[in-house]
């Protein structure tokens, strides 16, 4: 007799799980309940139809029901299931058209029911406009109400991917935007410094961003909303979108007994096969295994999800495949600025236990003797023990995207600094700088880790800054050009070139601080100082990149002694 | 006493080793001879200072010698080293300016004497307006002629990437282009059949491109040249490159008694010293080693070199850093398209004894549902006994580079299909489909390993159809438009869609080649044929992008059976 496939979810992981199993064992019997009235369509292009870079609905489906059915899967739409029996292998639910019942038994399960959003406890969520952005239906129902012209200002509570990237939408629709964040900083899962540095490009954008501020109500009138009120402040919104993230949908799995792992979600084998054999979970559901901690760990995402439902997809017809592990590698775009991640951040690398080190280098997507360069900021994180790569965040109008991936291959391969070091990447001068700034970052590394040169975080200089420890100074390396359009208050400016025959300017018993655009040419300076024996210099990881502290402008006086003399 | 280190070269390994032996000991005294007057330029980028992209000349220089003489590095221009005497630790030479011999000594020695361009043996290399690339003055050359309007047709002799490069620069000033190859092919480092893709995209740039045909002598009229006899034609030429290619420039090095490798380079360890201790060879007249196939290798490249100085600066300083391995990897650009490698080709992985397979995928660098994606022609190649990835070859408009330094970072962690098909790569839909197809190449792999359809090359499709092999049949699986457009003369439309219920027209004895636009529904028809116990199903490999072949037009008659009742 021919065996039966259910699967719960028809999003992401649901119709891949569908899709392989059905090409595994064409005999399979393979249905999907899929409770909205839309079934395999991209949520992550939610943002650019809102946007309008994709203009059409239908362009957001990627298979209809009617294409599945010839393929020989069967679909039901707006079924909801309810409940399941793991004892019967039996689905029971509801039809959301007609208000029956129906039931099913199955061979094989997929459990593919994805993420459900965090919904804030205030006052005022029932008011009109006040939206939120999972499903497709999300999305039409803010189109319908957004482009009209009385919604002027719209508040997006939450920095993370998804407010940001919306952030772009609603501007690109002529909305004013704020965003509301309780963190300190938006973009939660990347280092302060990097955050700030989207912070700054988001403000220049004509976002507000406020930060360390907490949505406490909502206000409205005739029964829409009209006003955001905050930890701090009430911001005019005609709109609000509530983006504070998402937690695995497993309602359904927990009800019938499957184990739910530490992280909340549906706990799975490397096989995608839960605590019940023949019952898969894939998708957001469902956990994996971070590969640089080892632990288990919940990161819901497109690309995941959809290498799940494969991996399920095979195992369920008898296969032996399988997905061994995440690197949490993200990317999203914000005006014109990549902004990605693999692996762990300096923060959570602190976290989980190791000693990290980072570079910080300005990476180009082609050499600098051609024109038109875009520049990504990138950081590489390396544990200082073991000089194994641990992660990278990348940002900026260049090659985010490239950079990411190199390091998450790395990673998967886990690598150390020395081995990234090496890696033979594509050069030639349209592509890359001769040198990838990814190679470039390693070196970096290197250097740390052999103790070269001591280092400061922009956050550590400001703070001896403020306690006005005795003994501290701060050298600037930079050239003419740099220093009168910015430089921090109270650092003394020698440029590099001229760092060998002014040296005697210098007092050797100070703790120097030394810093330059990005930290390439301070970390020579630092070299120099060194060797006229120095007692104490450091070099300010990422140099005015990552400054995010007051700067006298050209106008602010006391500039370079020598320009006073 | 401090150490003196000489530098024998001055492009790019001679000036990196030089500035990192600096930084690791700043007490050394350095010395780089350069025989030109140039010092550390971008060679890579004389294609495109040569096309205007780079407008200015000295954007080229990456460090003048000015700037290296304030980090304390001599350098000496237009010296000529002519001799090596390895006992005595004594370099001598010409001045080439005053025609006055020099002579120095050295505790270290770095050769970074480059490569040579090689000249082929025909009559009439002297004339005027016959040219090479390999230097900045090269570049300078023929701008100074070129550039006139009197040249109007430049024959280039030799389809490597710098000829090619150059045949886009050519086109940029107005010039009618021809190039002339003779192998079978140009860029042979790619498979034939990317490489006649990348054939085609070239004519349809009005590039003539003239494969298995040799250059036979150059023809001329009062010293000029102004024509090319080939041995298949005479081509008008008011001037010619030649772009035959280079080899390792190891005269000095092999006179004074230096191991020379099999590549006919410098032999050097993974520490870059040669054969001699204290004596390091670094760049294009070195050799090193190949990651994929452990055999030493020679590939002259500025990302490479630049990586040989650094780990000769800091190994003859006395650190210990290893230049373990190449992997070949490379790229170039032409027009818009974007060309690139890394490991092994199909021919070349069978020339190394391995049992290659192949996948070849469409590459695109953004998600379908968003408008402006760009397509790359994506080929991955792994050994079919062990399951490890050998190498990679991309070409197109979309990220080529991005696809292979992925692939480059995969051979580097020595990973198999099945490791590279859980990789976790940056997806959002602006900067990648929800699988990249570097992971779509890799699942194209596993399952040609597990040996679930066979396949067939395109030219392997045309050969049998030549020699007329009974019972043998193609089916095109593509939708009506597309068939419209063109399909190969005598094949059988039935569209994936239809194939489950039209299967009935197809005879199950007979030999079934399936194709479609990339293999990917084709395959899928495969497994359907199959599951209907057809006896001889294979699937053309990259389907029509790899079909280089005659092809019936919308008015070429006999169209669809279907459309034909």
């Amino acid at each position: 007799m021919k065996k039966r496939l259910v699967i719960i979810g028809g999003v992401a992981a649901g119709p891949k799980a569908a899709a392989k199993a059905q090409r595994c064992d064409p005999d399979m019997a393979v249905v999907i309940y899929q409770e909205e009235g839309e079934i395999s369509y991209s949520g992550c292009g939610l943002p650019y139809y809102v946007g309008g870079t994709i203009p059409e609905r239908k362009k957001l489906l990627i298979k209809t029901a009617e294409q599945f059915g010839r393929d020989g899967i069967q679909v039901l739409k707006r079924h909801r299931v309810d409940h399941l029996d793991l004892e019967k292998r039996q689905v029971s639910g509801l039809k959301l058209d007609t208000g029956k019942p129906f039931a099913d038994t199955y061979d094989r399960l997929v459990i593919a029911t994805g993420s459900e959003v965090i919904r804030p406890k205030v006052p005022g969520l029932d008011f009109e406009n006040v939206f939120q952005l999972h499903s497709i239906y999300d999305a039409d129902a803010i189109l319908l109400k957004v482009r009209s012209s009385a919604v002027k200002n719209v508040v997006i509570v939450g920095g993370g991917y998804i407010g940001l990237e919306m952030a772009e939408a609603l501007t690109a629709l002529g909305k004013k935007v704020a965003i509301v964040e309780l963190a300190s900083q938006i973009a939660t899962l990347f280092d302060a410094d990097l955050a700030g540095i989207l912070r700054q490009y988001l403000e220049k954008k004509g976002i507000t961003v406020l930060t360390s501020e907490g949505l406490e109500a909502l206000g409205g009138e005739n029964g829409t909303v009209r006003r955001v009120q905050t930890s701090k402040r009430q911001i005019p919104a005609e709109a609000v979108l509530l983006s504070l993230g998402v937690r695995p949908r497993v309602e359904l799995a927990r009800k019938a007994g499957l184990k739910i792992g530490k992280t909340g979600a549906i706990w799975v084998n490397e096989y995608m096969e839960t605590s019940v054999p023949g019952v898969y979970a894939a998708g957001d559901c469902a956990e994996t295994t971070h590969l640089v901690t080892g632990k288990n760990t919940w990161v819901p995402l497109g690309s995941t999800a959809n290498k799940q439902g494969r991996t399920a997809g095979i195992n369920l017809c008898g296969g032996r495949s399988a997905f061994p592990v995440v690197l949490g590698t993200a990317i999203f775009k914000v005006f014109d600025f990549n902004v990605a991640k693999t692996g762990l951040s300096m923060k959570e690398a602190h976290r989980e236990g190791f000693e990290p080190v980072q570079a910080i280098v300005r990476g180009y997507g082609r050499a600098h003797i051609l024109p038109g360069g875009r520049e990504s900021i990138l950081k590489v994180v390396a544990d200082q023990k073991s000089g194994r790569i641990l992660g990278a965040q990348a940002l900026g109008e260049g090659p985010s995207d490239k950079f990411i991936d190199t390091v998450a291959m790395a990673l998967q391969g886990r690598m150390t600094c020395a081995q990234l070091a090496t890696a033979d990447l594509a050069y030639s001068p349209p592509f890359s700088p001769a040198l990838s700034p990814v190679i470039v970052a390693a070196n970096v590394l290197l250097n740390k880790l052999e103790g070269k040169v001591g280092w400061l975080s922009a956050a550590e200089v400001k703070e001896i800054m403020e306690t006005g420890k005795d003994g501290f100074a701060i050298l600037d390396v930079r050239d003419l050009k740099e220093v009168q359009e910015k430089r921090i208050p109270g650092s003394i400016w020698i440029p590099l070139e001229e760092l060998e025959s002014r040296v005697g300017e210098l007092d050797r018993d100070k703790q120097w601080a030394v810093h330059c655009h990005s930290g390439a040419r301070s970390y020579r300076a630092c070299l120099k100082l060194q060797h006229r024996k120095f007692k104490t210099v450091r070099n300010v990881d990422g140099g005015l990149l990552c400054w995010r502290y007051d700067l006298e402008s050209k106008d602010g006086g006391k500039l370079t002694p020598r320009e006073d003399e």
